[in-house]
């Protein structure tokens, strides 16, 4: 029987190429996208689309993120920045958020008989943000082989970080080789409802710069191209 | 200034306590429940009494467990079923519950500044749920630390689980002498809309116990009284 997996997907850059690898590895693939009244709706549209042209199944859980609010991605009174090379921790962080959607992860796996998640999480690009670091993956995966039926009876729940050493450019290679179509993805922190990309958040800046390092073709369609 | 502590909240005798403890402490509590279309809904208008009686601020947040399922609680074409003792994970745990409640609460934490976080977990009466245990919760703070902002940066978030060794009988006896109205509360897995408890599924079973245990007067108003 082919082994599932929950991949974390919102269809940008890096969970896109996360779950073409996951599909390519033989995973029957469920990717699991959230509606948290993001800025960025567009890349639930997106995320749509490429689970379609991957043909994987696609699980969309609404979540109240907007309801805690803390972050310039969910509250429309905090703006989004320019990108800056600062090292703190950026006013996009969403408090807790990749607990969250780990957690969900863990709920749905636990209940298809997934004993994989994949996350596209990426150190090297994280952007100051300290729950994309490998530590904290570690723990996670620890407290949910302890707080979970499938960890404690039926053995180990595995999350798997492929991209959490590479470079944006290292896995805008990987994605390509995979035959991964990058102008399906939207990665802007605030994509217009057309995906176009703004080109100055922290987000657009890596991206542009990924494929440039990349050496390959960058097909995002930039509002501003400064 | 005085700290402020987010309580894990359902409006059942262990949270009920656990909140009534953290206001005795002197913590600024945020009530946090969730609304995630469970079968006893009657728990969150408990709830919302309960919290407007201790005069504590008091947070609903929808959650789209039912959207995953898995559990008697969330899904309905699977029965509750009767108590027994045996020691098995039962039918009523619901995927990764607790994991996903405490990411939650750990958001809305960071995002008040709030460090510490309460909830009434029972090891003693769990009927069986990994996510009650000391070594998850151990786990869970270790995660949080490494996954949060205010973990990185701030310093320690701390769970406080108080009731996490004490039997039934022991929590009721700590809320009598901090006042609880046990009355107010709803603990049954399919109290109806009044909130009158089945009498006869495990958590009925724990809390009938646990009164009499404490040899204090069971207020509950059971619908079956076998």
């Amino acid at each position: 029987m082919t082994e599932k997996a929950v991949v974390l997907f919102s269809g940008g850059l890096d969970s896109t190429t996360c779950l073409a690898l996951a599909k390519s590895e033989g995973f029957e693939c469920h990717a699991l996208s959230f509606d948290y009244a993001q800025r960025h709706q567009a890349e639930l549209v997106a995320a749509k689309h490429i689970a379609e042209a991957l043909n994987v199944h696609h699980h969309v859980l609404p979540l109240p993120l907007n309801q805690i609010g803390g972050s310039a991605l969910t509250d429309n009174t905090i703006d989004v920045p320019e990108y800056t090379a600062a090292s703190d921790i950026p006013v996009t962080y969403v408090p807790a958020r990749n607990t969250i959607f780990l957690s969900f992860a863990l709920a749905l796996a636990e209940t298809l008989g997934a004993n994989t998640i994949f996350t596209g999480v990426s150190h090297v690009d994280y952007s100051g943000y300290p729950d994309c670091r490998p530590e904290f993956i570690d723990a996670f995966q620890v407290m949910a082989n302890l707080g979970t039926k499938v960890g404690v009876e039926e053995g180990s729940i595995e999350i798997k970080t492929p991209l959490i050493h590479l470079s944006k450019a290292e896995t805008i290679r990987l994605g390509h080789a995979l035959g991964v179509d990058y102008a399906l993805t939207v990665s802007c922190y605030q994509a217009n409802e057309l995906g176009e990309a703004c080109g100055v958040c922290d987000s657009c800046a890596l991206r542009k710069k990924g494929f440039k390092d990349a050496r390959l073709p960058d097909k995002t369609r930039y509002i501003h191209t400064k």
